[in-house]
């Protein structure tokens, strides 16, 4: 049988190195070495200083090693948070991270936009004592990308605030410095194009100084993923518990890749494969973008409504008909939409492909 | 080269069919597969039944995944104690236990045994209101076994206190009913032989409403990891999060495996190899099991103390010469010990060989 294209929104395809660098693996025998092996902190090592070089992480931020994006929620409000976090939410992801901080028993200023738009930062007002504000650069569930100067924007009206951005699913296609922010993270089986089980958290000594406050004022921060505990041992390429070995190698591998292309290359291709997928949904009568403003439209996960009454799983048949596989949409939108990953790794002519194929739905 | 024999406690040598599955995985392109989809579900509920099969979990358990046996030790204490916990402690894996408890501010009652032995039952006097009690069937940096008696006789001391055992390094080879207890715990790269970056926890109902009696009181039970969202998740064979989909599908082959062989097939072999090795090291005049009473000597990891003043190093590259990794001691004992795992991929002729290799060093 041929393979089928994944054009879903996470897990997506393989990067398509990954699989060669999979079998070098299993010939190397990375999963039988040790974490606290000279071998896995060259790893860690490489995988580290591949992620600083393509996304434009400075010297003084921390990469460190979690199990998925979800968890750096987590431990973002558990270790940065004490009483109250602000929240901008713009659908089912940016909501859970919100949801997460509930959970943790921390107070939420939430700040929401229609889904399908992003907030205004101008329209953002906190709170003195706003610790937190949580943004989410790329929401997956509506194809909604924060504008480019919007987190300048937000960063200079306050400048003593952390700011974390979820990047799950637009990294490695970053549209920020990264220095203007204080925390970011994402989760591998997305942009990268890896197996899912590995998140990547991206902090600052901002954050640090903020746990260690949290932790001197006599709160719990959590055990093992504590932020000090994982920056101790990251200093040294270790982590707390035994990571997943393997997808630590293989995100080294495809970041090397990755940065033999370049970013820009990567970033130009991304526009390029964006522009071919909108074009191509404006032109189908039974589709159209989402995402509205074509300031707010993602490229990196794309979304296209369909004409009311139209037969959705008649449309997801027929791309199956023709080994082609996308996300439906999300949530209450499952019906309604369909989304499309645009990745490093989907390559222009296969995303031609699949425009050519939704131009031609009879 | 020819590959390397890894005797390691962990990560530890692959399970002797997981290379193919994995390779099988890349071909069915597992790793691109939706964790909502209905292939994902049934990769989960197989896992989970060939893993009840296996362990003998009873019906009413649920099996959970997380992402190490680190996070269960903090996912058990967060959800199923509120103010006081007792943990049986007789070595560095143990003392994390506890220390677990402490970081997440609860009230820790420890009873230290001697490291290379483990507490006495009758030993044991408990407070009350001791809500859990935390045992280590097999502690990894000592090679101390709990007895096989001793966990009926804790169940029946303390009917109504929780019992959570760690079986990190033990499982699948265990040597209690798993109805005995509430939980237990372990991550897939020690006995199961594959890649590091999942964790299994298995927990009956009692844990699940002891955590539901903690939320009514107005404590914080996590948020996407609660026991709760695992269970309501689980038994739609889903998780919270993305998983490690592609290590979930390799346990759901090599479980397959393992029930083919059988649960006493591979005890019986456990304990032969086992044998081999005590013997070996008895033989030794160098050598001797850091656990001196027999009941206590560990199955599946065995730990030697090296005679004073020996050169470890010397060892080390001796039977590295030989193709053979064995682990270090562990922790203030690095250069003291060797530990060597005996887990069901390890085949006769692997471990009489480096019985065989133990005896003729020069």
């Amino acid at each position: 049988m041929s393979r089928k294209l994944y054009f879903t929104a996470g897990p997506s395809a393989l990067y398509f190195t990954a699989e060669e660098h999979l079998k070098n693996a299993l010939r190397e025998q990375i999963p039988s070495l040790s974490h606290r092996s000279i071998d896995f902190q060259n790893i860690y090592r490489k995988a580290a200083g591949n992620l600083r070089e393509l996304l434009g992480i400075p010297e003084d931020y921390y990469v460190l090693f979690l199990s998925s994006g979800t968890e750096a929620w987590e431990r973002l409000l558990q270790n940065c948070v004490t009483e109250r976090s602000c929240h901008m939410v713009n659908g089912a992801f940016s909501q859970r991270f919100a949801e997460t901080a509930q959970a943790l028993q921390i107070k939420t200023e939430i700040f929401n936009a229609q889904p399908g738009s992003c907030s205004k930062p101008e329209e953002l007002i906190l709170p003195d004592n706003t610790e937190f504000i949580a943004l989410t650069h790329n929401e997956t569930s509506t194809g909604a990308m924060q504008p480019a100067g919007d987190i300048a924007a937000i960063r200079k009206a306050f400048p003593d605030t952390l700011l974390a951005v979820d990047v799950v699913s637009s990294a490695p296609y970053l549209t920020f410095p990264v220095s203007l922010v204080d925390s970011l993270f994402f989760s591998v089986q997305k942009g990268f194009g890896l197996p899912a089980g590995l998140g990547v958290w991206v902090v600052n000594e901002r954050c640090l100084r903020k746990t260690e406050q949290k932790q001197d004022e006599g709160f719990s921060i959590g055990s093992y993923h504590s932020l000090p505990n994982l920056v101790a041992h990251s200093v040294k390429y270790q982590t707390p518990e035994t990571p997943n070995v393997l997808d630590v190698y293989l995100l080294a591998q495809v970041t090397e890749d990755m940065n033999l292309k370049g970013i820009g290359q990567i970033k130009q291709e991304t526009n390029y494969k964006a522009a071919v997928l909108y074009q191509a949904i404006e032109q189908c009568n039974y589709l159209q973008p989402f995402v509205r403003n074509k300031e707010c439209q993602s490229k990196t996960t794309i979304v296209a409504e369909l004409q009311k009454d139209m037969d959705h799983k008649r449309l997801l048949d027929y791309l199956a008909g023709k080994n082609m596989e996308v996300s439906t949409g999300y949530g209450e939108y499952k019906n309604q939409h369909i989304r499309i990953a645009n990745f490093p790794t989907h390559s222009k002519e296969q995303i031609e492909m699949l425009a050519d194929a939704l131009l031609a739905y009879p």
